[in-house]
Order: C-alpha cells, then structure tokens, then sequence
C-alpha cells in the first residue's frame, strides 16, 4: 500500500494541537483535584451487555461493536446469519464506549463495596460513536467528566457551576454564560399545560426553541394535539427572561403555584444558588432559563449548560442531577450529580478567540548548533546541563551547514539557538542567538542558564 | 441486569491505582519534553489495511477487529459467510491499534510534506491485542513512545539512553541495567556460525537462553541443521561477559574480523558509547550484551532493553534504531530509532519495591466538617478561599454526625480535618485536626492556609 488513510471521523493530533489540548486537560483535571475529584479510568471496551439500552435505540446503532477474537462465525448458524440483527450477538460480545457515564455506573455497581460514599471520581478518555461524520462532530472524541454519586445535598449542584466558573477562568475564556435549570421544573411546566407525562414530548419540542422560533415548535405541539389554551401558557413562561436569578424564582414561583413538583424544582435552584452565592461572593455568569432541557434522558433535578460569548459554537459543558444511573445495575437510590467538558469545543472557542497562552504553545527553548564533530561533541555535555536544570533542549543531530540547522530552529519554532565554533569551544562559551529579533551574544554555560530560566 | 462485567484481559484503574499512573505517566511525559519530543495522538481505530502484515501472522490474529457500522452484513454473500477469514473483509474494515509504532510510521507517511525532521515525537496512549489474559498480560494495556524519524546520527541512540536514565531517575528507580546491542552484530554471529541469511532462526533462539538454558537452545538450532563447529562458536561468544562496554568492543571486533557488518555493529555501539560518556559523564547502568536479540523484526541497529534490579519482572522499556519502518507506507529511506516504555511493569517494579513517594498518593488535603446548616454555610467561603490558594479541600456534603465525616476523611486518607461548630463561627477560626497523629487546635483561615501549604 502505498497511500494509507485514516477512518473518517477519526483525527490525528499533530504535535501543535497537542501542545494546546493537553493544556486544557491539564486546567480541568487541576480544577476537578481542587475540590476532591480523584481520577478513574474504564476499559475503552465494555461488554454490550452493559452498554445495550442506556442510549435510547439511536445510541444503540452509534455503537460501534468489536468482533469476538478467533472464528468469530463459530457460533453464527446460517439462520443467524440472515440479517444482521440476528447475526450481532453471535459474533460481538463487546463494544466501544460511548460516553464516560455508564462506564462510571457499571463500575460504581461493580465496585460498591470498596468504595467510600460520596464517592467523587473525574474521568477525562475518549469516547466513540458511530455518527455520520461532519463538521465539529467525530466519530471519536475526548469527555472531561466529574461526577459525585452517594449524596443528593445540593452542595454538588453548587460545586459544580463553582468548577465551571474556576475551568473557564484557568482557560482564560473571560465570557460566558451558565444557563441553569431544573428538570421538576420542566416536568410541572407539563402538569400546569394540561399534560401531565408528556414531559420528553415537550423538553424535545423546547430544544428546538433556538434553532426553529416559536411558532413552529407551537406547529409540532399542536400536531401532537397540545391544545391552544396550554400552548398560550406555554408561551407565556419560556418567555420569561431572568434578570436577577434568585429574585425571579418568586416570580416563577407564582406560575408554578399549582404544581408542588415544579415548587420543590425551584426551591433546589433557590439554594443552591444561595450556597454559591455564599462560597463564591456574586452569581455572574448565571442564567435562569426555563427553556433549558438537555436531552439525556437521566437528569431528574437541576441541568446546567455553558456557552461562551461572542462565537458561534454550542455548548462547551453541561451536566445535572440524576436520581437513579445505577439503578439499571442493580443499585438503586444512588443520587448523584456529575459536570462534563467538551474539549473540542473549548478548543474551537480558545482558537477562534484566540485565547491560548505562549505557555500552551512551548517547546523547546534551545537548539544547540555545530559545524563539526569536535563543535558536536562540546555540545553534548552542555544539552546534558541544561536538561538538568529543567531547560527543553535539542542538539541538531546532524553535524554541517547551520543555515539547514538553523532552518530547522525556526520550522520548530524554537525560539534560540546557541552556536558552537572553535572560538566558542576556546572561550568555553557559546554564541546564542534570539530567533524571534536575531539578536546575538556570547555567553558562559551559567549565563546562558540564567537567561533561558527567564 | 444485575451484575455487570468487564471484558476479561481489560482493567478498571481506581483513584488509587490512577493517582500512580499518573504519576508515573507525567514523569515520563517531562523527560521526553525535555529532550525535545513533542505530543502526537492517533485515533483508536486505524484501517485494518494500515494494521495487517505488519507484526505477522500471529500479531494479524491478535488485532481486535470493528465491525462495519449500519448493516455489516451487506458486502457479504453466502460464500463470504463460509469462514471467518473470507467473511472478515466483508464486515470489518477497521481495527483497534495494536501498537504505537505503525500508527506513528502511518502519520508520518500522510504528513511527510508538512513535518520538519528530523521529527521528534512522543505518544502515550493505550494498545490492544487479543492475546490470551494472564498474569502481567492484557488485552488493553498503554505504550509511551518517543521516536525520532529522519536521521541516522548515533545521537539518537545516545538521547535514548540518557533518556531512560532520566526516567529511572525521576521515578525513583535507583538500581537497573540498560542492555545494550546492536542488530548487525546478531547478523555477524550468524555469518561467522557459517549460517548467514538465517539471523531470525537464531535471534528467536537466544532469545530463549535465560528461560531454559544453553544446552537445551543448543539441541533445537542442531536440530534445525545448524553445525556443531558453529554452535561451538556461538557459545564462545555468546559466554561472553562484559565488564567494561567501550573496552570490551576491542575483545568482541577480534572475534569478528570476518565479519564486515557486525564491525560496523560493533562501531556503533563504541561511538554511541563515546557520545553517552561525554554527555552524562559516565557510563554507569549500560551493559553490553551480545545476547540481547528484541523480537520484533523491523530493528537493524542498535536495539537496547531496560531491567529494574532486585524484581523478577521483565524488561520495562526497550527500543532501538530501524531503518525501513515508513517504507511500507510508500516512504522509503527514512531511518530512525525510539525507545518505548512499559507503564504496567514500570508500576508493578514500584509497587513491589515500595517506591511511589506520597506525592503520587496525594488527594484532598481538608475535609471540612460540621454540626448543622448554619456551621455547613460558614464553610462555603472558606472552602472557596482555600482552592484558590490551590489546596485540595473538599466539604462534607451532609450535615450531621461529625463521626460519620471524620470516618469519610479517614477512609479517603484525608490528613486533615476543620471542624466547624457555633464557638468556631464566633470567634471567626475553625478546629483543625490532625487526622495522623490525633493533633488539634484552634486557627484563623490565614493561619490555617499557612499551614496547609508546608
């Protein structure tokens, strides 16, 4: 072969994405360590068995399922193999993972004994699902995940939009917005409509709010024989706009008299809103939005989702509240609450605003530069030193021309380079010259060390 | 289902376990970085035309396969169906990597035009064979690589070695031996035997020698026609002991004075040894070993293997130069050597020596505790105050038995606690306990970060 490619929706990561991806895992695992978070991490296959029916029908056909090892049709008659639905269980047995979630129930499940309730993990791995391939979605990509599961005291809740707020300023995103809801709330805003049940209904109708306007989501409601006196109602609270989130839960609140569960929904928002205006001293960035739904089906109390401002890309993290995500494993009434980032996203924001810093962008300081094998040799011990004293440095590895070395430099971006001829080797110095304004100098191996470390 | 499962040969990594990883993970990652070698990430999944033929039959039947997404079963007729191996193209095109080196080869080919080389690279990042689980054995487990492609200068093998110095030393690791030999020698020894062109047969029989013994290897290469006068030879040499690397080259050349390829091998060594001694200052932890032979086929220069002394583990890191590894990708001529290092057996040796310092064991350094809500908001703040002085403080999230907290701080290995109560909130101070040796005493929050922070 002679021109290989790669599978479409995957991607490599070259050296200068790398560089920046790995300084926001870096932000984030930090934040997530800050406030008690211990890492995990789960096998990038599990068995289908665990994975089959946590994400609706659709999720199950985004799996993407590993062939049992050896003679994978041994247990594969013709019969089976007529259709593959048929065919899948005789010959996978296992999966790619699909989100961080289920991996992190089934090992809670599998765990429970040994472990110490809240327990607080963080998982930063990728992810794989089998969806056609476009821009800004793959077919494999990385989740930042922290969940607290043992404990339904809304300090999670708290900590949570505390830890969004701490990611975002270590990545120097200064603008963005929290929108918080809860899912009692969306659930009574079916109750006080008349339809009482049709919750997933409506939070799918209320998602496409943004995208559709409201008249067409009123259209499909209507299809879907919502009558006109709950869909006027209906209009009347997504409307609402919060200006100030804790005095306008009593406006809500009013709304909402009739329903109890759409009360208790708010009065979660209500404290945790005062815990974090407590911890953190302000509630910016926090918006109250009743149109908030979020899709996954497991989140039972508050949901949050954050947007940076000022570009055009969804949402870069989000997360909620969920009543029962071990149930399925034989564990039930564990509550917990859990946060997740998306780094391609982040990434997306930081680089359309421009935002990563010089530091998520370093190599190596120093090429050491030669023009024969006895300038070589000198070198060595001095690269030696250097690294020692914590200096990135590289010696060109071949000996001859220093235009192609310091062509080289410069393709590299490395941002000085220390030339060694016989004069240097006689003064027991080197030349260092500045890439980045072509200053040069000669210097001791202590002065050059004292001026890299700045 | 009640008792979920993971894939048998695959592993969940807990906090505990993670927090060691990590730590060794990072060690590795800062000693790359220091000599220059930037991040590099592949996808998971690669075509299964990039994987197969490249570690052999046996490496072909060991990748895990993925099935095609949708339905898999088109492409394949009644006789496809027949057996696996017709039925494989059929309905999987891809793979999961099995190593980090074809991907890094496959990378290199794809990008040739945008890449500057010599192109240094690091990649750590997991692998997967379906061999059959065993102790020390598994089906995931990670690789962390650097590599330097596009030059043949010896200073490659030389970084090489100081690099596994740097690693054994940032781990902690105080006694090893970096065996060191070169491909060309092991085809010189063929050719002095008098069995030239067969190096492989005789490479995958030394390879044996530690297991069971001279007398035994020396009965399967007679049975497979090698001569006795050679295999006399072959004891002679490969008895020898070195004791002194660069001087004992002079005794080996003798040896080999028919043999124009293993002098070069020899040659090599003696050069990469001269570049290591002028660069570290010595060349302690290094021994020659005409023995050593690496299994994998695409090695044809120096080749080096690393053992933790005081362990019967095996080698944790091995690597060596090769000359041909894009050539299959339609890239001929491009020569370069890499170093990989064995995270699982890295921290099986630290483990069983007992060398993970606290730090890699580090979590959350306070719990903070209290009586009941009005005590549970005096921590918000104060807890928020903490992490952005950067310790790693956690809150109780339940109020209550302060009992059930300590046993929660206790069980997380929490060293300290701040127990809040109404005489802490009126005096402004907090009771901090020493969870180790049972110390307690009365602090404000400045004296409590000043004494969180030795």
């Amino acid at each position: 072969m002679s021109k290989p490619t790669i599978p479409s929706g995957t991607r490599d990561f070259g050296p200068a994405v790398m560089q920046k991806r790995l300084f926001i895992f870096g932000k984030i695992r930090s934040v997530f360590e800050r406030f008690g978070f211990l890492p995990l991490e789960t096998p990038a296959m599990e068995n289908l068995s665990v994975l089959t029916g946590k994400y609706g029908d659709e999720g199950d056909q985004l799996l993407f399922k590993v062939l049992n090892s050896g003679d994978f049709l041994k247990e594969a008659d013709a019969e089976a193999l007529q259709s593959y639905k048929k065919a899948l269980p005789k010959i996978a047995e296992k999966g790619l993972r699909y989100d961080l979630t289920v991996p992190f129930a089934r090992y809670t499940a599998m765990n429970r004994g040994q472990l110490t309730f809240p327990f607080k993990r963080y998982q930063i791995q990728p992810v794989w699902r089998s969806d056609r391939p476009q821009k800004g979605r793959y077919r494999e990509f990385y989740q930042c995940d922290a969940d607290v599961i043992g404990t339904d005291s809304l300090l999670c809740e708290t900590e949570m939009l505390v830890m969004i707020r701490e990611v975002m300023q270590a990545l120097g995103i200064p603008q963005f917005k929290i929108k918080l809801n809860n899912r009692k709330v969306l659930t009574g805003l079916s109750e006080i409509i008349g339809q009482a049940g049709r919750e997933a209904e409506l939070c799918v109708a209320i998602d496409k709010l943004d995208k559709i306007g409201w008249e067409k989501v009123r259209e499909e409601l209507e299809a879907r024989g919502f009558e006109a006196k709950g869909l006027d109602l209906l209009y009347q609270v997504l409307e609402f706009k919060s200006e100030n989130p804790i005095a306008d839960i009593a406006i809500l609140e009013k709304q909402f008299t009739h329903s109890p569960i759409a009360l208790e929904g708010l009065g979660e928002i209500r404290k945790t809103l005062e815990y974090l205006n407590a911890m953190q001293g302000d509630l910016n960035h926090i918006d109250l939005d009743v149109r908030l739904a979020r899709g996954l089906s497991y989140y039972t109390g508050c949901i949050v989702e954050v947007k940076a401002l000022g570009v055009s890309i969804g949402s870069i993290s989000g997360g909620g509240r969920y009543d029962n995500l071990t149930g399925v494993f034989g564990i039930p009434g564990l509550s917990g609450a859990g946060i997740s980032f998306g780094v391609d996203r982040i990434y997306d924001v930081m680089e359309e605003l421009n935002l990563f810093p010089d530091q998520a962008q370093q190599g190596t300081r120093i090429l050491l530069c030669h023009f024969d094998e006895e300038n070589f040799s000198y070198c060595l011990p001095l690269a030696h030193f250097l690294r020692q004293n914590g200096i990135q440095t590289e010696i060109y590895p071949e000996t001859g021309k220093i235009k192609k070395q310091l062509s080289y430099a410069d393709a590299r971006q490395i941002p000085f380079a220390g030339i060694v001829g016989s004069e240097e080797m006689e003064s027991q110095t080197l030349t260092l010259k500045n890439l980045i304004n072509g200053e040069q100098q000669r210097v001791s191996k202590e002065a050059l060390l004292a001026l890299l470390q700045n």
